[in-house]
């Protein structure tokens, strides 16, 4: 009974000693960024209706929703996504604004995905932006620079962002007249890479010749710049032609800041979020195969709440990047800092005032009362896992100190005053 | 249509332009208090089994709980207080952990109150922290000052800590045979204030006139240390004393500090948290007639999920802090910092070198396309609302830029290259 008690539900998870510390500094390294950029904050809340994320939104499917009541018997949903909770906020409150929006936030998100993916989780905290009222290629190349700055700022090394544009298979779609339930499932098709389904799909739905080809070639548009040249020899459609283009536009944008050597494209990438109107990527790194960042544009989103804008974003998951950089070794480095002080028991008076003028220097000072069976290695143990740098034994009867470093075991014997005279550091 | 999905459900909402960045801030001060005390991180998952909040741990009530099921048809629910949560995981993680150990939190937590008081939200962000496995008055003394530390770091001048223990009651209930549904409906009645029903349930139940006495006196024993010299002139019962006692200790260790002028003592609270075991408080402010900040010693708590561990703990309710704050006409002051970098169209490349080397110096720059149809006074209102600090016009076919002090307004020309050379501040 009480172990079953210790157990968290499926796929959402405590964080905590240095794990939860060095998920926050990766936190505050990804909110650098949009702060760098000139973004301001938004919270949404946790829960909404149910309709601002269903089907026609085109957030995630609703089987993969937690959904809970209100007392008036509506549905809510805990966030699948942000991008339609933004969205909303944004009609709701900025619906006059005529400048380009810059918001960014960070916020958990739940999906009940019932593929039990080995590892993944339900609840994620995702770190983005999103840059409302602009269509230009500028603004796409302003989101994907931050996604790259990210990506750096975490400290990878080694990471790739895949570009597609969905208007190119949308393009083809509609030149082949597909649209409905076969559009959903040659979509589930090729998401699920079953190319013979594909085949057989396109041949039963006795699709121009042709067009069949560039949809059967979309998983070899994969690569480096050349397969927008590629892609272009394909296909005369002019919409596909226009999401190529734009891709060019936006790959000499980033050849200019150096930007493409972390660019591939993918013109066969389809977005689960079907919100999405032009570019979409994901940025992929060593350590996980799912996407560590992800986004796109959706000009079509933010009209269902309002006055329609032309937006684009992006967000970053946060426990998946974490755990690619752990993977991959690369350190995310403590403060460690702060004294651990030991006081004996009647000395609590003498050991608060000590305390309080290291804290008014913003020294962390974690006190804690002797206990005499515990040695001097178990409370340099404990400093050390609560990312302290010293522990201080204070004795009864005099005001001599010891001081132990926790990282060499070094250690000194000096005056409390001195100790105090700034000499803890 | 639209208009309907625009709402958030009831008790819960958006925060966002300045609110949002002062909550930020005020998130910050609250967290840096337990930073300067050596506490540590921890997060937990925002829903959890139900059990871990049911009546036995002392949580809230069952149908205050936002409910929902995971695939097994387990009963699930969106946390509705931290403590039991960090009890689960100190349990699970810390059990063989023989020194206090000290965890912090931030996160939100949620109340389906039937009851919808005016302007009370279900959903609420929580900073707070528990000290785990120290019984001592020290502890108590230390939870009390990080609460007084943090209503001052949050720009308070003005607040009350009321202190009681429900030891004190407890006692008077055991003296006089009270338990069950008696005590139940006695909390109840005493919480809603309804003294006139507590004489008449004393009565039914016959209780001993002299302790009957001292039930229907608790709501006089509030205030000043007076009030535990009261206390225990009004009753013999050795557990009440003993809880009298306590107090008066961890008032002795309040008045070294100057901390006491914060304290009012109040032997009438009880805590909706049935986990409690030993002292409770509340911190009052003025703008509002809710609790800003509230916690308490729970002995038994965690070693429902393993081995006991005396714990005391307390948490901020910072979207009600913050209000608090508002109406009281604090200020909390907001980084104004960074530039708006309105460029022509065709000088994005030279715009993004520019804005590249001053977020390389730690300035944000917001970038924007300037748009013929704008005035400079409209860029400006932009500027001031995403607290950037300056406006900087680039100007087509020259090196000059235009720099309007967003705050004063003051223009002044110069070179894009005297700019970006630090004279940007």
């Amino acid at each position: 009974m009480k172990n079953d008690l210790l157990h968290t539900p499926e796929g959402v998870r405590d964080i905590y000693n240095g794990e939860c510390a060095r998920k926050t500094v990766l936190e505050n390294r990804l909110r650098d960024v949009c702060a760098l950029y000139g973004y301001n904050d938004i919270q949404t809340p946790t829960f909404e209706f149910f309709d601002v994320f269903n089907k026609e939104r085109g957030s995630v499917p609703s089987n993969q929703m937690f959904k809970l009541f209100d007392r008036y018997g509506n549905t809510l949903v805990l966030r699948p996504d942000m991008t339609p909770a933004i969205a909303r906020a944004a009609a709701k409150y900025f619906s006059e604004h005529v400048l380009p929006l810059k918001l960014c936030y960070a916020g958990n998100t739940f999906i009940n995905n019932h593929k039990a993916y080995q590892g993944r989780l339900k609840e994620n905290t995702m770190i983005g932006a999103e840059l409302i009222g602009d269509s230009s290629v500028d603004a796409d190349f302003e989101i994907i620079s931050m996604v790259i700055d990210c990506m750096k700022n975490a400290g990878l090394h080694e990471f790739q962002v895949e570009v597609g544009n969905v208007r190119f298979f949308r393009g083809l779609l509609a030149q082949a007249g597909i649209s409905g339930d076969d559009e959903e499932m040659l979509v589930s098709l090729i998401q699920n890479k079953n190319y013979f389904g594909v085949e057989e799909l396109l041949d039963s739905l006795k699709i121009d010749r042709h067009i069949a080809d560039v949809l059967l070639e979309l998983p070899q548009l994969f690569g480096s710049v050349d397969v927008l040249d590629k892609a272009r020899r394909l296909t005369d459609c002019a919409d596909s032609l226009a999401a190529v283009d734009r891709l060019y536009e936006l790959y000499e944008l980033l050849k200019v800041t150096g930007s493409d050597r972390y660019i591939t494209f993918d013109l066969g990438t389809l977005s689960k979020h079907t919100y999405y109107t032009g570019i979409v990527f994901h940025a992929y790194t060593f350590g996980t195969g799912e996407p560590v960042a992800q986004g796109g544009r959706y000009d079509r989103l933010i009209g269902q709440f309002g006055r329609e804008k032309a937006s684009i974003g992006f967000s970053v998951t946060v426990d998946r990047l974490m755990a690619a950089i752990g993977r991959q070794g690369i350190d995310i480095p403590l403060d460690v800092r702060g004294t651990l002080l030991v006081y004996p028991q009647n000395m609590l008076n003498k050991a608060v005032a000590a305390a309080d003028r290291m804290r008014k220097t913003d020294v962390p000072v974690c006190m804690i009362a002797s206990r005499p069976e515990k040695t001097k290695e178990q409370y340099l143990e404990y400093a050390a896992n609560a990312q302290l740098e010293q522990a201080v034994f204070m004795q009864e009867n005099t005001d001599a100190v010891t001081v132990l470093s926790a990282r060499t075991g070094k250690e000194r014997q000096m005056s409390l005053e001195d100790l105090l005279g700034g000499d803890h550091a």
